[in-house]
This record gives structure tokens, C-alpha cells and sequence, in this order.
């Protein structure tokens, strides 16, 4: 309670302090005008997750037609493929079969009469790898967020005052894959390939698909095949969305969206001089929400190509992404 | 695919002794018998949760009729109530805002013409924490698991070999909510409570519900209100479905079950000379999957009763819990 | 050795920098001047270390008359006082006499025929814990450090390129004990007082010590004893040196300073409106190093007034501190 | 205090029970008779330790006669070779510029009209890596450890209730150098070379020094120059002392040994069917402690064969090691 309002106080005092901010703008880069307040309000925190109303759920449901379930998650270990400084360690905890025995209660091998033992484990890490539901306010232009928030307003010890991962309901809507590599008939598009807006209506008119609002739209580029055994191959690049085919997505507002990509959007990039400005664009100026490392092959090879998308997260405070392993219902 | 195949060697060995191991049980707890193989084979995982079928799933999402959906998660952070010696800690880097300013091609305050920045976290702690799903390898008999396989056999450094989060699909079904207070007219069950099968009765023909089989099976005890404010009252113990209630729920053959306590199942527990017999029969006997640190206040509240349950986790391997958030659509 | 090389690029670049922007120094607090060079030179990173010379070494260890040994350490657990959002946490790992099991050429309990087995640990936290000897890189004055370096130039993702631990050599050197509180007739000094150059000479002259150039003058307050037991009162300010007792210190030319507190210098400070000022100069302005939460009372009680001073710490690369338990031998 | 008592009271029942398991010692490998009580009596806790006495103290400081300081540790992080399957990793912690810009009294880029802003760093890993001091509970033999102690015993969820890092005290004394590599004429010992008692006596002769009680004996292998580029042929084996060496160095009373390689003695062994055998000899049954990654290269180059040993490590409780960096004085 006490931290309750101590929040409540904080967060008003941050919002008057982000309005006053928000007037002048003047420290954004050259030529560069503010991109505030979003298409969901100044006060928004959760973006294009705006556009799963109701009523786009209950369409969704009526997508599983056989009830059966394809895993889009990867499993994550301290061996997968990892950006450069990211890490993910785990120890598994068995003291307690040991320190059981020295109870008094102790019978046999364990506690109790029912010699009960458990095992836990620690991890050390980032959220930041696998795959993956970011926050929107992982990325910045300079040092602001999405909103106009600035990173001096939001970064706490302990992680981001707003836009953690306790703000990002439970998803569940409408799915549609789009297969660029089966449109385009490769096993997989090459390294820094621009995903084009013809791509994605020539794949979607093949798929006979349609985009809707709301909908969770993933791309299989077959990229994600070389997860498993070929990590350098694999964090070398990678092809994606371009920047047209996200302003586009934007306009349909769909909901979220996602690739077999360690980022989303190719890389190298379109603009060289502009590193990662899918993310960063989709993040800061749309709110609108983004997938990595998605196991798409199952989806594609089965040409299940709608479906109903849920994913449910770890509700951490304040983390900036989450490992997570969404599902496809059909 | 190295990996993969030192792995199939690796289980294929350790089934071998297991199954030898299987044979005797000479070493089990006096007047214990071998509880292996499960209700689902000797080489089973996932225990309850091959009772949903694609039929119960097809029939499941029917449940959604006006497509709400209600988050069944708590807030994770260092603060949050947690059972002695279990840790949760979070740092936020903020490095890279420095480090970009390094670069040759910075503008700005960022990297590139874009000026992107970003920014990750640091977590250390447990998965048993929080709201969660346990593996059925996280509780034992001695140093027997699930269909008899030892803590020898299946203890890594990094994890378990067996029932780690990865081998746990994503949970698609019906849901159930029993609101034990709300039918004993109390705001919270006291203490050590042990939730009957009357109770339980009582509570569904109230409620006009039916368990399924499949079905994942939330009991509302009350005992959540503690959690945000009262932590050490709520970790001294906790009221819960007692053994009776377990065994029916299995002969039901419901998939999960779980509440919004700490543990699952009255603590201090019915016999006072075995300690958490419930969860350990459920996990290492039953092969029944439990979550807990449910929030089910606003499903009793609503009297949302029967809705489609969904819970996708993360795939860390090994791990023998995972953070979630599961969700509740109706 | 590529490392190396591009550690001597990336450094020499840095340098260029610095110097560049030492020459300006127009982003200082209003009215303050550049305080760089040190009084060591403008590359140097071991600030007063530099007193201690081989002479210096050669007269210290003839203060060893005795051959006993004072250990000026505190033993850090999870449990010990921390400034509030640090923590260390350690777990023990177990899963070797696990793991050893399953070897081919097991025999019995263990590993081959000696039947070995390993237990390790796994530490997650902050090494400004406990009794702990800071890099001078641990303080700012807004975004400059020592010798003017900023913050843009030496934060990097695993630690400082500059003034990290590694930096460090060991510090072995005569060692004074300045026993205020027992000059002063207390059990300890009250929070927030200010030890003054009056009350420094006195204790020297009651003691009939000198400070000599090279030495670690390390302060008995009393404020120690409140660490084991009295957490809350111990975190809650602190006696210590103030200003003007500091620049003495500097003057007197000595190695390394330190006291029986969780800080150095008094807590509140002597201007209300500069918190932490004794700490900050001595890091960022002079070089002076500094050693907390010494565990002095042993060297107190015996009148241990001179001694040989020797502190080895682990070098981690770019660490902001050491856990060290100091020792003094007379 | 109250921590203080249970504590007391837990350690007086331990010593009960193991006393009781003292006894019998029919759990031991075939033909393995009880090793304890130790040379130094079954409630000794630092074994070897105890041979450095005040007046060997007194006599070893006057081999400081340039007084001059070599720093004997390697420098430690993520990159270092480490033994599989351990791990170290730093993250920096920059947060407090971020929240120092939130606080009322702020002025310009800090906290208060000093404008103070500080740097910290998150940890995660073992103490088990680079140049370290391990407890002689670090290894076992079956499940017992020095005294006869079992680790059903010892073993806590935090560490080792006996032998951790915080019962071994500041070590002082007599160091020598024994530079096989130097003798045998090479750059460095192959891989699993056995030092022989003629090696050491040869050596010794050549370098006109004799060991004393004592005495902390380092052996330069030359195995540590493949520690910074050549990881994999650095882990892949090593030379050391034999069964016939250490047993010779425990009855001369030394106090303490190691050498330049990441683990003590030839790898592989001289008995391959007995892995790891001279540190589990020195652990376990002699309570003689061990070094590892000792930075002895300059020693040998100087040829400094007599020097003061000086090293203070971190006192964290039940650590089974410290990461260090001792210093030889001459």
C-alpha cells in the first residue's frame, strides 16, 4: 500500500515533468520534430496492443477449427545463439536433499515421513535473448522513448518505471503468418534481404490471407534455421521487414509482430548510416510491438498460415523484454 | 546436431538404468512400493497435461464468448513475497547509451543518424518465485521423480535432463475456477485449511460447473490478499485442497491445477509428520502439474466460473519452474 | 593478442579524446575549475598508490617486531549491512557428486577409484559490499572522473576501461591506526560527527605516532560495532574525517586511507548541500584511495598504533571495487 | 546475537554427529581407513595454516631487503580460459546518473551542488576461476571432507558451514620459488608432466634455497604463458607436482603450495584411474592448501626464489574459494 502510493506520487511527478519536457522538444536530433504524443494517447504505455479489442478476440477463437497447438518458442540455454554481451547461465540448486537430512524429522533420504527433497536452480542474465516479447521501451532516439519519455524520467535501479513487462497484458488474437521464403521459393532469404511491401502482398494473395486490425503478423524468412548450429552464420545479419512494409503494418494496425530473426528488420540495414531503425521506429514512434526468434518452420511447412496467437509472459518489474514461447492455435 | 545426438545417446543410456534401476526399488522409503510407470507410461513427461486432447481444446475455446480477458499473474520484483533463501534481482544496464557515444559514426546522443540507444537488464535469482508453473521433476521421494527416475540420473549442472521448463508445450484449455471463500462466505480460508471434497462439491453445484477431464482446476482460497502488503503472514502457511481432493481431481483426470497460495495444498498439511505431501503426490506420483501464486481475486469477483485457460512460459532449459502469467478468456 | 591490440587502439583513442576535452573542461559545475592533471600526472591511475616506494616498503616491514597478525576484515554474507539496492547473494552448487555418478569409471561414491567429487558456488552481487577497497573510478563529479576522464570515455558493458580493479597493484606498506574514539573517551563517535584536525593531532600525540608519507591511516571511530547486530542504526550515517583532515591527509602525501564505517567521511556530511564530499574529493580530485567498514577494534583494543600494513585484492577487470580483508601485522 | 546462538547450538550438534560418523568410517571406499583425525586435531579447521607462527612470520619479513613487490595474480573476466561449465560475468551498473537527475536537490549533472554520481557493477559467476585460493572443502573424497566431515554435514543452501573462505586467515610468510622449468633447461613442462622429488631436490640445489616449515612453495611450470591466447591448450592438461612431491613438501611442514596452472599436479594424473589425486591427497587428508593461476613468470625471470608471501583474500562466507592476487616482497 504504502509503495502503492508512493508510485502513484512518483509517476505524477514524472508526468508533469514529461509534459513540461514534451513542450520544447528542441533536444531531438537535427530535423527531427517531436513524434508525440502516439496515435494511443501521451499517458499510453502499451501501443498497438490497443487495437485487440473484444470483439477481434472473440473473431480470433473462431480461427481453431482442429484444436491442435504449434510452439513458436525456441528452447534457451547457455549455448544458443546470443547478441554480443548478452548472457544466460544456470545453475541447478541440490542443497536441499542435503540439508534435509540433518532435520530432525529426517527419515531416510529426505523430510518427513514422506522424505520429501526438491531441487531449484539460479539464473544469471538478460532477458534479452531467445525468444523473445521486447518493451517497447528497450530502444531509444538519443534518450528518448516512446511517448516522449525520456530516459532520465524512466531508468530506475531496478529496471524501467514505465514500460516494463508488468504493463504488457496477456495476448491473444489473431495470428497470420507470412511466408516470404516460400513466396520468393528459397530455403531462406539472404543475409541483410529488405522484405518489400510487393513481397508481402504477392505472399499474402498466394496464402490467400488478408491483414486485419489487431492481428499478431509473423514472418517466416527461414533465417531461423541456422539457430541451432550455426551462431556466427546466424548473428552475422539477417533479412526482415523493411521500412516501408512496417509503416504499412502500422496503418493496418495490427497488434504486434515478429520474425525467426534475432532483431526484426534486415541487417545490415536499408540505410547504412541508420542502424536498427526498423525496431527503433516501430518501438519509439508507433508502439508497436515486436517478436524475435520465432520458431516460424512448423507454421510454414504445415501452410497454416491463420490462427489464433496467445502468448502469456513473465510479468517482471520494470524487465525490457521477456523470454517467451508463444503458441499457435489452429 | 552434435548436441543433439550426444543427447539421444545420453537419455538412451539413462533410460537403460533407469529402467534397471526401475526393477528393484529396493530403495524406496519402508512399506513404499514403486509408483512407476505412470498413468502414462514409463516414458512419459508431461504427465496430466496429455489429457488435452485437440477435442478439448476445440471445445474449449467455445468458452470465449464476449473475448475478455483477465490477467491470472502477479507482479515479479525483489520485493515480492518469497519463501526463505529464494532471490529475485534486477539491475538495468544502461551501458550502451555510453558506449554508443564511442562510435566513430555517433550523432548525438546515439549511434548513427538515428541516434539508437538501448537498454537491457541484469537478472539474478530463481524461477520459483512469483506466480509459476512447476516442472514435475521439482519435488521428490527420497531421490526418486516421476516414473522412478533418480536425482543421479537427472541432475545436471546446468538443469535437469528430464522435466526441464522445455518439455512443457503451451497450455491451451478449459479452465475452472472454485471460489472455496466465496462458498464458505469467508473474504480468505484460515491457516491451514484443508479444502474438502464436500467443499469442493458444494463449491461447483453452486457455481452450476463440472470438472472434465483435461480441464485446469483454480481454487480461489482468499489467501492472495496477503501477498501484496502482509508478506509474512502470508509465507507462514496457507490454506489448500487437501489429499482427498488431489486424488479426485486425478481420478477426474484434469490436466493442471493450481491456486492463489504460495505452495499448493494446506500448510501446515494434514498429517503434520509428512510436509508438503500434496504437491509432492501430485508431481512425483501423479505426474499433475500445479501452479500457484495465482491471482484469482478477479475471477471471483466477476464469478467468471468456466473460461478457456491459456499459459505459454519460457522454454529455459532444464529449469524447474517458470515465472508466468497465465490468462483467463471468457 | 588481438585483444591487446585493439585495447591499445581503443586506448590511444580514448586519450586523444580526453585530452581534447581536457583542455576545455567548460562542462564543469558552475564555478569549478578542471582539477586535472593529478598531482601524479595526466595518465595516471593509481593517484597517492604512487607514495609507496621500494624505501618506503623496506622501513615498513621492520614494523613487524612480533610476527602477529590482525585481520582487519569483515565477513560478508547475505545477512551483513548494505547500502540499500546492493546485495550478494551465494548459492552452493552440489551437482558434481551428482554428475560424478554417472561417470563410466565410477566407483562407489565418487569419481574413479579415489572417488572424487567437487563442491563450487555461484555468487551473484555487487562488490561494493563489506569490507571493500574502491577503484577512485567509482565516484563522479557529474560525469568526470579522476584526471578528468568522463564517463563517455571509460564506462564500458563488463566495466572501466580505467581505474578497474585490475589497475590496482598490491598494497603493502607501513600502517597507521588513528583511535579518535578512544582519544575521545567513547565507545564510539555519534553519527554525523566530524573528526577534526584538532582531534587527529591529539589522538597522534596521545598515541605518539607520526603520519609519514606512504602510509594507510586507518580511523578507529567505534561505529563499527553496530555492524553485526544493529543494521538499521549502522546504515543510518556514520562518523568520519571531515574536509579539512582529508586535504591534511593529502598533504602528508599517505597511500590510503580508511575507517570502521560503511562510507569515509561523516554521514550527513558538513555541508547538508554536498552529500558524500569527503569520498568525492579524495577520488575524483586527489587520487586518494579508500577502505570501508575495516573491522579497527582489534588494533584499538591491543594499541596496535603502527603496524605493517598488507592488502591483496582479486583483480577483476574493471571492477569498481574489491571485497578485501586487509591485515596488519606488528 | 540470535543468529550468533543458532549458529553455536547448530555447530555443537554437527560436531555430535560427526563425531558418531567419526567412529565407524565403514562408508569409505574399499580399503580406505578413516584419514582423521588431521595433524592438527579433529576440530582443526585451517590445516596446513597452522605451521606459520609468529616467529616464522618475524623471520620471513626480513627477506624484504629492496623492498619490492610482484604481483603473482592474473587478471580475471569473462574471456579468461575457465574450467567447462564455469562461468564470470560483470555487467556495469550506470544507473545512479540516471536517478541522481530525479532527486529535488540536483544541480546540473548530479546530486546536490557537488554534483556526485557513482559507478557500480553486477557480478555473477563462481569464485572457482583465474588465480584463486580454494577451501580445503573444495574437494571430497566420496562424501567426505578434511577431518571427516561429510557434506550432509557441511553442505548449506549459502555455502559450507565449515572450511569456507571466512575461517582462513590473512596469510604472511616465507615464499620460495621452485622453477622447474627454469631447471629442466625448458619454456615449458609438456602436458601431464610429473614432478619428481628430484626435480624439486635438483632445482632447489641449483637455486641454493632450502624449504622450511612454513613455507608457501610456488612452482613455476611455465604452463601460464598459454593463459592469455591459448585457452583451449591451456585447459586441455597441465604439468605438476606428483603424489611423491607433495608428500614430501606435507611431512617439511609447509604451509602452502601452488603453481602457474588452472588446477595442482600432473593432468592427466599419474593413475589415470584416479582423477584429480594430489589436490584431493592435499584437501582432504593433509588439509594442505592449494593456489592455482599463479602469475609466476616474473618471479622466475628475476630469479627471486626467496621472498615474503603476502595474500588477504575476501572473506565470504562459506565460500569454497576466493579469486586472489598474492604478492611476493623481496
Amino acid at each position: 500500500m504504502p509503495r502503492g502510493i508512493t508510485l502513484i506520487v512518483a509517476l505524477a511527478a514524472l508526468m508533469c515533468s514529461s509534459l513540461m519536457a514534451t513542450a520544447s522538444g528542441e533536444d531531438l536530433p537535427d530535423g527531427m520534430k517531436p513524434w508525440w504524443p502516439s496515435r494511443y494517447g501521451i499517458a499510453d504505455q502499451i501501443g498497438t496492443l490497443n487495437e485487440i479489442t473484444p470483439e477481434r478476440v472473440q473473431a480470433a477463437v473462431k480461427l481453431v477449427r482442429q484444436g491442435r497447438i504449434i510452439d513458436l518458442g525456441r528452447v534457451l540455454d547457455e549455448n544458443t545463439p546470443k547478441f554480443p554481451g548478452r548472457y544466460w547461465h544456470q545453475t541447478t540448486d541440490v542443497t536441499a536433499p542435503y540439508t534435509n537430512l540433518r532435520r530432525t524429522d529426517t527419515v531416510g533420504k529426505g523430510w518427513g515421513k514422506n522424505q520429501i527433497n526438491w531441487i531449484t536452480e539460479i539464473q544469471a542474465g538478460t532477458f534479452q535473448v531467445g525468444t523473445q516479447l521486447d518493451s517497447i521501451g528497450h530502444i531509444q532516439i538519443g534518450d528518448r522513448l516512446y511517448n516522449g519519455w525520456t530516459t532520465r524520467e524512466v531508468v530506475e535501479p531496478w529496471g524501467l518505471n514505465r514500460f516494463g513487462m508488468e504493463t504488457i497484458p496477456p495476448i491473444v488474437t489473431r495470428g497470420v503468418l507470412v511466408d516470404v521464403a516460400g513466396y520468393k521459393q528459397v530455403e531462406r532469404l539472404p543475409k541483410g534481404y529488405v522484405i518489400s511491401n510487393a513481397d508481402v502482398q504477392g505472399a499474402l494473395a498466394q496464402q490467400s490471407v488478408a491483414i486485419h486490425p489487431g492481428d499478431a503478423v509473423l514472418f517466416h524468412t527461414g533465417w531461423g534455421a541456422l539457430w541451432e548450429s550455426r551462431h556466427d552464420e546466424f548473428l552475422s545479419g539477417e533479412p526482415g521487414p523493411g521500412m516501408e512494409v512496417v509503416r504499412w503494418l502500422y496503418e493496418k494496425r495490427i497488434a504486434i509482430t515478429g520474425a525467426d530473426t534475432w532483431s526484426y528488420g534486415p541487417v545490415p540495414g536499408e540505410d547504412p548510416e541508420r542502424p536498427f531503425l526498423v525496431p527503433q521506429t516501430m518501438y519509439v514512434k508507433m508502439g508497436l510491438f515486436g517478436l524475435e526468434n520465432l520458431a516460424t518452420e512448423e507454421l510454414a511447412r504445415k501452410q497454416v498460415y491463420e490462427f489464433l496467437f496467445v502468448l502469456t509472459h513473465a510479468k517482471t518489474r520494470g524487465s525490457t523484454a521477456a523470454v517467451v514461447a508463444p503458441a499457435a492455435l489452429y
